[in-house]
C-alpha cells in the first residue's frame, strides 16, 4: 500500500483545537487521524482507520490463537432479552432506547451478553459441545453523562468483546486464564504499559474479574500497587482488611456538650481540650463520621436512606461508594432532604439511634466490634464518646466506600504501602458465573442426562479507545510517535524538493511496498520541506527517508521518530536498510 | 486458517426453518451462516462473517483501486446536518430517531451525504484539493416497513457508501464513470449475473442514476430490456415516449348515457354497442382512466389531491407512481374521501371539470394535446367520447405513473419490444449534483478567486445483502454453491471415518494452509459419512477432499460442487491438484 501525502484525504492543524483536553484527543485531531461528528461520536480519517485496522487486526489474531470464533451481532437490539436478565432497566441512563415505528421497544447494544447466551443457548445442547469462546469486533453504544477526551470515553465506540462458556468452575477459571494470557499478549505486541488490577465487576454481576489499566495521566480509573508484594487493585476495589476486634473494657458512652465543632478537625481539638474520657491524645481515626446518602436502586421510583460511618480521618469515596452499590446510584442528603427527616440530626447524627429510626448503617471495615468512637449524639451540639461497636450500635454491614490513600497498608501483604497511580481501562476480564445462564436458560444435557447450568466468562477491549491510549503513552511534544505494530504505515518517504527528488521519493516508495511495507510519500509540491518535516513528526510514522538535496550524491536520511536518530544512507541501501530495522 | 468441524460454532439444520421466505435466507439459516436476532435484524455466525469478509474486501480492494479513500462515520448521528438538508423529515418514518438523555433529537445514519459533504466542506477549501472520492464500510439502519426475506430486506445491514466531489459536471461524470466501471469489476469478481438498468434517484434527489440489479426471481425490482438495443431500465424509471401529436379534427365532445359500466372493459362494450361517434370499433386504449390519489408532501399533516390520466388499458403503478414522487407519498382515494368530495362523481370522472375545481391533473405521457379519450362526464352513469387533449382539458403535466408490460416497444430504439425480469439491487451509482453542497455550503476556492459549488456523486452498494444475492444465484437443491472469490473457505476437507482418515484429513488441511489457502476439516468423530458429505453439500464449499475408504490405497476423492464432478486423486498429488485448481 503507497498513500502519497499530495491525494491523501489530510489536513494537519498547526493550532490545538479548543474542543480537545487530553493530549491523544489534541493529537489525533490535529494530525488528521479523527474528527468530531457528534458529542461523543468520531469520524475516522484514512490515517486513523488504517491505525485502528491494524489494532483490530492484532485483537482479532490473538482470539484466533485462542481457538475463539467470531461472530457478529445487531446494535439494534429487542428489549425482550435485556428485560429478562433486569438490565433494560438496571443499565439506566446509560442506555440509549429507541421506539421503531411500530412502536416496539429497542436499544443500541452496550454490551451483548444477553445475545452471546441465547444464541449459544438456542446452538447447542449437549455437554460434548463445550467449552466454547466467542468473540466480535462491534460498534457499541453507550449514552455516557459527559463524553470527554475523545475516543477515551465516546457514546459510540469499537469494542472486541467474547465470552466464554464453560461446564464448570475449573473450564471457566482456564477460559478466563486464557483470555487473560491473550490479553497480555495483545498489550505486550502492541507495547503498551500496563497494569493487570483486581476490579469491580459493576453493572455486569459476577465474582472474580481484572483491569488491564494502561498507565496514562489522564486515566479516569485509579489503580493501587504494592511494591512489596505485587498486589494491585482498582481503587474501587481495594479491600480493606479488617483489624482484630479490640478486647478492651470501654466505659460507658458519655454525652458532651461540643458546640461549634462543624469539622472532624474542631471536634478532635474540642474534645481533646476538655480532656474527654480523660485523654488528650483523640485524633481523627478516633472519629465516626456517619454520612447520610440516598440510595435508589435501578428503576426505582423513590430513593432509600443509607448512613455510612467511616473513621472521621477519611472522606468518603463517591466513585467507590457508587462502583460497590451498582447498578444501583447514590446521592448524598442535602439540607432540604435533612428537612424533611428531623430525627437525622445534621453534623450530629451518630449510630446509636439508627436501628430505632429503621434506617440502613454500614461501616467500613475498620468499624469491627469492640471498637469505641466519638461520634455523633442525635442532639444539636453533642457528640459523645466510648460509643462501642456491637455494644451501643450494631451495623448492619460493611461496605468499601472509604477513601484510599498513598500509604496505606497492602491489604494482601499487610506490610508494604500503597502506591497510587492513574489509569485508562484497555481490557476487562469476568468471571461472569451462572447470572446470564440462569437468567436465559442456557443449559447442557450432562453425560448422565442432567442439565447443566453453563458457567460464563466476559472479556471486552476498547478498540477505539486503545487507539487513543496508544497516543497518549506515545507522543512527545512533536506529535505522535506510533509503535512499528500499529503504526498507520510503515515508513514515510518525504521529499523535501520537487522533480527528482519526488520521483525518486516515488520509486523508492514502490520498493518498499514490493517488500511488503506500507508506506506514505509525501509527494507534494510547493509544500516547504520544513512543514514536511513539521508534518511528520506530528504524524508519527516510525521511520522516515528524507530524500532531500544529498541526493545528489546518492545519499538519503533516514530518520528514526521514537529515538531521533539520523543516519545518512545511500540510495542503493536505503530499502534494505529501511526493511532490516523492522 | 484451518477451521475444525468438530469445534467449529456451527449446527446445519435439516429442515427449513418456517421464518424463511426465499431460497437465500433459508439455506443461510440452515447452513448456520446466519442467524435471527431481531426483526430485520441477522447475527453472522462465523462461516458467514468470513463470506461477508471476503466479499467486503473485494469491495474495498476496487474502491483503492479507483483511489477512493476510507474513511469511517458514526452511526449515532444529531439531528442538525439532517435538519439542513430537509432529509430529518423527508425521510419519513423509515428513519430511526431517539432522544439522548439531555432530550437532544438523534437518528441513526440511514445514508450519511450530510456528513461526507461536510467533512469535506470543514477540511478543502481550494479547488486544487479536487476531485476526491471518499467511501466507508460501515453499518445502516432503516426502519423498513416490512423487513423481509432474510438479509435481502433488513432494518441493519452494512453497506459501501462512496462519495465523490469534483469542480464541474465534466468531473463528476468522470468520477461516475469511474465507480461504475469498478463496480462492474466488483460484481464480475464475485461472479455475480446483474444488468446495470436506468434508475430513479429516489429521495437521495439529483439527476442520472443507473442501478445494479443482480437477476433473481425473489427480486423486489423489476427491469424492463430490450433485445433489441440493449436498452435497461429499472421498471420506476421507464420514459414513455410521447406519440406525435395527432393532427385530426375532432368532432365536440358529446356526453352519452352509459348506466352500469363500472369497468373500462364493460364502458368499451357499452359504446361500441351504441356505436358511440359513429365507431364500433372502441378499445380500452381509447378510454382515459383518471385515478384519483392523497399526496402527502413529507412532514406534511395533510393530503393534497391529485388525479392522474392513463389509458384505460393500463392500471396505475403504485410503486412507480411512489417513486416519482418520492418523498412524497401517495394512497388511493377511497370511499369515505370520496363521501367528503361530491365534486368528484366516484367511477365518472373526467378531466374536463378539474381545473374548474382546482384539482391538480397529471397525465400519462400517451395523452399529448391532440388526443381524443372516451372518459367520465363527471356525472353519474355518464361518459363523453371525444374529449380532446388541449381542447377539453389541460393537463397540468405528465406522470410516469401507468404500469410498464411486456411488449411495450422500447423507448430508446422505439422497435424492440421489452422484456422484463426481476432482480435484487446490488449496487446503486447516483449523480447527486449540488443538492448536498449548496444545502451545506460545500464549495472550493477556484483559481481566480471566486467560489465553486462542488458537485457530488453518491455509490452504494450493500454487502450483508449481496451475501444473499450471491446465495440466491449460486446455490442448488442441495445447497449453498459459492463462487470460489467469496467462498467462506477455499477446501473442505472430509474425513468420513475415524483415526487415520482424520489424521490424514487433518495432515492435508495443514499443506493446503502452507499453501495460503483457507481450509475447512470435518474431523468429528461418531458423525457419519452420509451426515459429514449432505452438510458438505449445505454448506457449498468449492472444492472437497474426501478421505475416505479408499486412503488405504493411498487415493483420495477431489469433488467440485458447482460441478458435480468427482475424481480420484493419490495422496501425493492431492495438495497440488486442489492448489491447480484454484
Amino acid at each position: 500500500m503507497l498513500l502519497r501525502m499530495s491525494r491523501l484525504f489530510l489536513r494537519t492543524l498547526r493550532e490545538d483545537p479548543a474542543e480537545a483536553e487530553v493530549p491523544s484527543h489534541r493529537l489525533l485531531l490535529r494530525a488528521g487521524f479523527i474528527r468530531r461528528a457528534a458529542p461523543g461520536g468520531f469520524t475516522w480519517l484514512p490515517l486513523g482507520l488504517l491505525t485502528l485496522d491494524r489494532v483490530t487486526a492484532v485483537v482479532r489474531a490473538e482470539m484466533a490463537a485462542i481457538g475463539a470464533q467470531e461472530v457478529q451481532f445487531p446494535a439494534l437490539l429487542p428489549r425482550e432479552l435485556y428485560e429478562a436478565t433486569g438490565r433494560w432497566t438496571e443499565y439506566g441512563p446509560d442506555l440509549f432506547t429507541l421506539k421503531d415505528r411500530r412502536g416496539a421497544d429497542y436499544l443500541l447494544g452496550p454490551t451483548h451478553e444477553e445475545l452471546f447466551t441465547a444464541l449459544v443457548r438456542d446452538t447447542y445442547s449437549s455437554y460434548r459441545d463445550y467449552p466454547l469462546s466467542l468473540f466480535q469486533i462491534q460498534t457499541k453504544f453507550r449514552d455516557e453523562r459527559r463524553p470527554r477526551a475523545g475516543l477515551l470515553r465516546g457514546r459510540e465506540f469499537l469494542m472486541k468483546d467474547s465470552y466464554s462458556f464453560d461446564l464448570d468452575d475449573a473450564g471457566l477459571a482456564a477460559s478466563y486464564a486464557a483470555h487473560r494470557a491473550a490479553y497480555q499478549r495483545i498489550f505486550d505486541r502492541i507495547g503498551l504499559r500496563y497494569t493487570i488490577v483486581a476490579a469491580m465487576s459493576g453493572a455486569m454481576g459476577g465474582s472474580a474479574s481484572e483491569e488491564f489499566l494502561a498507565e496514562a495521566a489522564v486515566g479516569e480509573d485509579t489503580y493501587v500497587s504494592c511494591p512489596a508484594c505485587g498486589y494491585a487493585a482498582n481503587t474501587e476495589a481495594v479491600i480493606t482488611p479488617a483489624p482484630a476486634a479490640p478486647v478492651v473494657e470501654w466505659p460507658p458512652a458519655e454525652v458532651l456538650d461540643t458546640p461549634d465543632t462543624p469539622t472532624i478537625e474542631s471536634l478532635v481539638d474540642r474534645v481533646n481540650a476538655m480532656a474527654a474520657g480523660g485523654r488528650r491524645d483523640w485524633n481523627a481515626a478516633d472519629t465516626l463520621k456517619n454520612v447520610v446518602v440516598k440510595l435508589r436502586p435501578p428503576g426505582a421510583a423513590t430513593d432509600q436512606i443509607l448512613v455510612i460511618g467511616v473513621p472521621g480521618d477519611r472522606e468518603v469515596d463517591l466513585k467507590r461508594l457508587n462502583a460497590v452499590v451498582a447498578p444501583a446510584t447514590v446521592e448524598l442528603f442535602e439540607a432540604a432532604d435533612f428537612a424533611g427527616h428531623p430525627d437525622l440530626v445534621r453534623g450530629y447524627i451518630g449510630p446509636q439511634v439508627l436501628a430505632k429510626l429503621g434506617i440502613r448503617y454500614l461501616v467500613d471495615p475498620r468499624v469491627v466490634p469492640g471498637t469505641a468512637w466519638v461520634t455523633g449524639a442525635n442532639e444539636p451540639d453533642r457528640h459523645a464518646v466510648h460509643v462501642v461497636c456491637g455494644r451501643d450500635f450494631t451495623p448492619d454491614g460493611t461496605i468499601e466506600a472509604a477513601e484510599v490513600r498513598v500509604g496505606d497498608a497492602c491489604p494482601q501483604c499487610t506490610t508494604g504501602a500503597l502506591v497510587m497511580k492513574r489509569g485508562i481501562e484497555i481490557g476487562h476480564v469476568f468471571q461472569l458465573g451462572r447470572r446470564y445462564a440462569e437468567a436465559l436458560g442456557l443449559t447442557a444435557l450432562g453425560a448422565d442426562g442432567t442439565p447443566i447450568t453453563i458457567t460464563m466468562g466476559s472479556y471486552g477491549i476498547g478498540l477505539s479507545r486503545m487507539v487513543a491510549t496508544i497516543a497518549e503513552q506515545y507522543a512527545d511534544e512533536r506529535g505522535l510517535v506510533w509503535p512499528a505494530a500499529v503504526a498507520p504505515v510503515d515508513v514515510h518517504v518525504v521529499a523535501t524538493g520537487t522533480g527528482s527528488q519526488i520521483e525518486t521519493a516515488l520509486r523508492i516508495g514502490d520498493s518498499l511496498v514490493a517488500r511488503g511495507l506500507r508506506v506514505l510519500v509525501d509527494d507534494r509540491e510547493g509544500t516547504s520541506a520544513g512543514v514536511k518535516f513539521t508534518d511528520a513528526e506530528l504524524i508519527g510514522i516510525p521511520r522516515a527517508v528524507v530524500v532531500g538535496r544529498r541526493l545528489v550524491d546518492g545519499y538519503l536520511e533516514l530518520r528514526d521518530r521514537a529515538a531521533g536518530t539520523r543516519a545518512d544512507v545511500s540510495l542503493d541501501e536505503i530499502v534494505d536498510e529501511v526493511c532490516s530495522g523492522l
